[in-house]
């Protein structure tokens, strides 16, 4: 058992909580600058977005790695569904861009409703043999390949898959080892199935994303609270993903234009280890 | 077996589709315009909000009633948790106004998590017993409560209900005859259980609430769509809605702040119309 109180280790940034979509303090930012202030402050690991990386993931990933730290993922492949899917060679090209980070884990965010389909289904089941079409380059390239649902707000455009108990059943149908679960919060914390749920997925979930659900939100999309600022239950959440045999970081991964982003990325990494510590 | 495709005395309006918080062009339409209107156009029925009604409310139930439609319902209670929540005197005389219009249903939207909770559950409880407290009013008043699922994204200060399965649960452990569920496509289409969470509430659903999810939805309040022009499978939920026991009118509610209530009230009307016969 992790002594909540004292250790942050187990803390991972996702380098999106800097702002790096806007021209806020933290635009100008490095890899090697985020690399840095990470291990400065004992965080145990870094997930980054493709357009941070270019051709230079092996470079990266071994920087991390220098600095005493993991690459805990990638964010992410192109969508596999809607009508705003990207083709296969941009998902393989995804999953060659983790390999050569080292990263043990490459996100999936579905993308939403194939056109000329009405609700999710038909889609759901075009992304299974998406998924699975793909799997078998990831697993012989060391990458797992983690089906992250969103919260039912980003319907129609960016998912087909809006519980774990749905990514579950997905992941049963595609039968991969290395096809699992990302959980975060701020798309599941709403579920009163999500308890049930994550013990039901035990083995496979490759995730665990930390923020928290504002009272009130603004914006779909970039309204994301700090952890302790909101109405998600966070200690119950961790518990039952560690319960279901998580052993892997807990990744920040908060978008706030109006918030966080405006701030001065050091002062958002030192809050995030105090509320990490206090309410995770 | 109703025959779609020529039929629409189904049909009701909510009267939030013209735009009532608008200074559009249907914001000036007093009641007795817009029970007119339907009229001429064959609609079945009218949902009104409370402040439409103010002191007026035996006086247009029977201005509808004389026009050959039924109040179908009305909207809505005062939130009953979270931190919004009104008072009991709020909820009861909001059952008193719908007793007085004549409308069968009157409407809950929850509210959000209590304050000083975590999560939802421990608003659900006091949820309950706060409904099953007003139920015995209502009902000597000849008033049903629909308790109505929100979409996850209003979690926090709209709602602590979900989806129609937790409606449901909820409604067992309330455990009274005129306490049942309001079915929204807007909030509940995304929902891989909905059919099989409409067929156990068979004999519960108050009303059914149609509208289309939009592939881009701009804003969460107020950028619904219009049926056929999202993703909603909206044959589908109808049938399992009406499969269901649901005998009641399709309430059409649209909040549209960038398109529809920027039209004139008689177009929209006339549209709403045309697609109930084509795509509902």
């Amino acid at each position: 058992m992790r002594d909540f109180t004292s250790d942050h280790s187990a803390l991972a940034l996702n380098t999106a909580t800097l702002g790096h979509n806007l021209d806020g303090p933290g635009a100008g930012w490095s890899p090697e600058r985020v690399i840095d202030a990470c291990a400065a402050r004992g965080y145990g690991g870094l997930v980054f977005w493709r357009r941070e990386i270019g051709g230079r993931a092996i470079e990266i990933g071994e920087r991390v790695r220098a600095a005493g730290m993991q690459v805990v993922g990638l964010c992410r492949t192109p969508y596999l569904t809607g009508s705003e899917a990207g083709s296969a060679d941009q998902v393989t090209a995804s999953i060659d861009m983790a390999a050569a980070l080292g990263a043990g884990v490459l996100t999936i965010v579905t993308g939403g409703t194939d056109p000329g389909t009405k609700g999710t289904g038909d889609s759901r089941k075009r992304l299974a043999e998406r998924v699975a079409a793909h799997a078998d380059h990831a697993a012989r390239n060391g990458v797992a390949l983690a089906l992250e649902p969103l919260n039912p707000m980003f319907g129609g455009n960016r998912t087909c898959l809006f519980t774990v108990r749905e990514a579950l059943e997905l992941c049963r149908a595609i039968d991969r080892p290395n096809v699992g679960i990302a959980v975060d919060v701020y798309h599941v914390w709403w579920d009163s199935c999500l308890s049930d749920s994550l013990a039901a997925a035990s083995g496979r979930i490759l995730g665990y994303h930390l923020c928290d659900w504002l009272e009130h939100t603004s914006d779909m999309l970039l309204d994301r609270g700090m952890m302790g600022d909101g109405v998600a239950d966070l200690r119950a959440i961790r518990r039952d993903v560690e319960g279901a045999g998580y052993a892997g970081l807990c990744e920040v991964e908060i978008f706030s234009a109006q918030n966080w982003w405006k701030r001065p990325p050091e002062q958002v990494l030192d809050t995030i280890v105090d509320r990490f510590r206090r309410f995770c």
